[in-house]
């Protein structure tokens, strides 16, 4: 029997790689299929309507040739994916000022994208290839390093207190503490924007606010939708200048809280037998670290300041510290 | 004179956290600058051709009010930034289907997001939600195995070579490698996908052409300035399909050529060095890792498959690896 659950673990951990690939293609397969499913009727639905209004428009209108509307109409759309302001109301008002530029600055750095400002000339599109070359790895950088200075304090404290005040195993204290701070971040950063934004632009919904707040903390840049589009100048300066902030406090807190996710021990175990062959074969998973009540786990570092466990956070170029580190303390001992 | 230069040296390494920040927001600064600059008269002259436009085509159809055609152009612009087909010859092309939707998936589970493609609907928007949080780190995670998979390969396998059979140094191997790896991932990456481009596009000039390829791996995303606007279905089809391989494979060539700079000891020393005051204290920097010849660079770990190198290619999920190889290799001696 312990044979057999042996046997079991190990073809379970040798194919585990072919089995990640399978599943993400899988993954893949049903979200496009939701999103087809889900769309469709009701991308149809909005095409009747603007097509019924062409329609109307052209019968009001008989003097109207319909060559000359379509000519108009082309013409202005393609103006306006350049962001330029096609309509009377707006026109008065946009302009590519200093505040846009930096918000424009801080969204690509970021790698969010803007959909409404993009470099229209031949200078800024080279300059830009040149400056994110150089300043989306440098972002990146800088928000893990002021994220370092916060997980002392978020995740390595708290943890330490759980563990020795409270009593709780460390495994238990880690998965406690994470959780707890999955509702704190989630509430801090997706719901409360989400309300504020409601309260601000009465015509969105709830879940519209919220979908705001996420594509623009995932960085997946918020397609069309953007916030203000019928509000004063000013006040969409200031919208913009609080989603830059909001941008870059959410990214520190959300590597803060990755990194706190990946030091719970059970979180770890998983990554491990995802890992593929190459790594389990070198590591010797153990499965029961998934569990929560096993003594071994004790013996997982203890959040102290020592060498080993202050600089990790590595994210994206944050990664050279493990590599610095494994490289002045640790490899000493094989080479 | 020794003592003047190692005070130098010292107040630098203590200063290095401060100056990191000011020099970042000066970048940020001259980035905001240098965009309204570039961009400021281009917008104007756009947004003067549209309102020439506009002026003559009420001219022309003295019966179109004016507030009417504004009603219709306002409408048309927002469907079409849900990427409805506004224009008749566009509309009995444009389909939500099943590629469109798998290129929908993808570019957003890579974070490039589409500015073509948003979700219309409450129920496609909940949907996103969940199924971004988990696809993200899922896709990063993925795309970061496939890249280790490469990494020995493309990496170790050359710097070995390069140090062994032609007595290159350590640091003078790496640094020509992740040279000589830089010309070729550029070649291949971004100029000849923009001459292809270019080739397919006759009205985009090259830079236009390297700009785009530029945004999608770079996951910033392409601002409106999307490929095949006027290609007919099937041509398109192809184009979102050969995209997405485009933007998946190169992602992964990126994250290798990413770990390979960070194996050179240069760059692992400037970033030692702009870590902070709390990382050189403990790690004692070595500024002259800075300099080529150094016999004490040679100690650096020589791309053996050893535990301690195995495993070195953290990007965003992957830092679980280096920490588990401390907890599990490294931290027994510290604990």
């Amino acid at each position: 029997m312990a044979q057999l659950v042996s046997s079991l673990r190990l073809t379970c951990q040798v194919n585990v790689f072919p089995c990640l690939v399978l599943c993400y293609l899988l993954f893949i397969l049903v979200g496009g299929v939701v999103f087809t499913a889900v769309e469709r009727p009701v991308e149809k639905e909005l095409r009747a309507e603007v097509a019924e209004l062409w329609r109307s428009f052209l019968q009001e209108n008989p003097c109207v040739q319909e060559s000359r509307l379509s000519e108009l109409l082309g013409r202005a759309l393609s103006a306006h994916h350049s962001d330029v302001a096609v309509l009377k109301a707006d026109a008065e008002e946009k302009r590519y000022d200093f505040t846009s530029s930096l918000y424009f600055v801080i969204v690509t750095l970021t790698t969010m994208g803007s959909d409404t400002y993009t470099p229209k000339s031949d200078e800024t599109k080279l300059f830009c290839i040149f400056y994110c070359t150089l300043g989306i790895p440098l972002t990146l950088f800088f928000l893990t390093l002021l994220s370092n200075l916060l997980l002392p304090i978020v995740t390595y404290a708290p943890v330490q207190h759980l563990h020795s005040y409270w009593g709780l195993p460390y495994t238990q204290a880690a998965l406690t503490h994470a959780s707890l701070l999955f509702v704190i971040v989630f509430s801090l950063l997706f719901l409360l924007p989400a309300l504020l934004v409601c309260m601000l632009e009465p015509d969105w919904s709830f879940l519209e606010a919220l979908f705001f707040c996420f594509v623009i903390l995932s960085t997946v840049g918020q397609g069309g939708n953007s916030l203000g589009r019928n509000w004063s100048l000013s006040a969409r300066e200031t919208q913009e200048l609080f989603t830059t902030c909001y941008l870059l406090v959410g990214l520190i807190v959300i590597i803060t809280f990755r990194d706190t996710v990946l030091q719970v021990p059970q979180v770890r175990a998983v990554i491990r037998l995802l890992s593929g062959p190459q790594y389990t074969e070198l590591e010797s998973i153990h499965l029961n670290e998934l569990s929560l009540n096993e003594d071994h786990c004790e013996k997982e570092p203890q959040y102290s300041q020592s060498i080993c466990t202050i600089s990790s956070v590595p994210f994206e170029l944050m990664s050279p510290y493990s590599e610095l580190q494994r490289a002045t303390t640790c490899c000493p001992d094989t080479s």
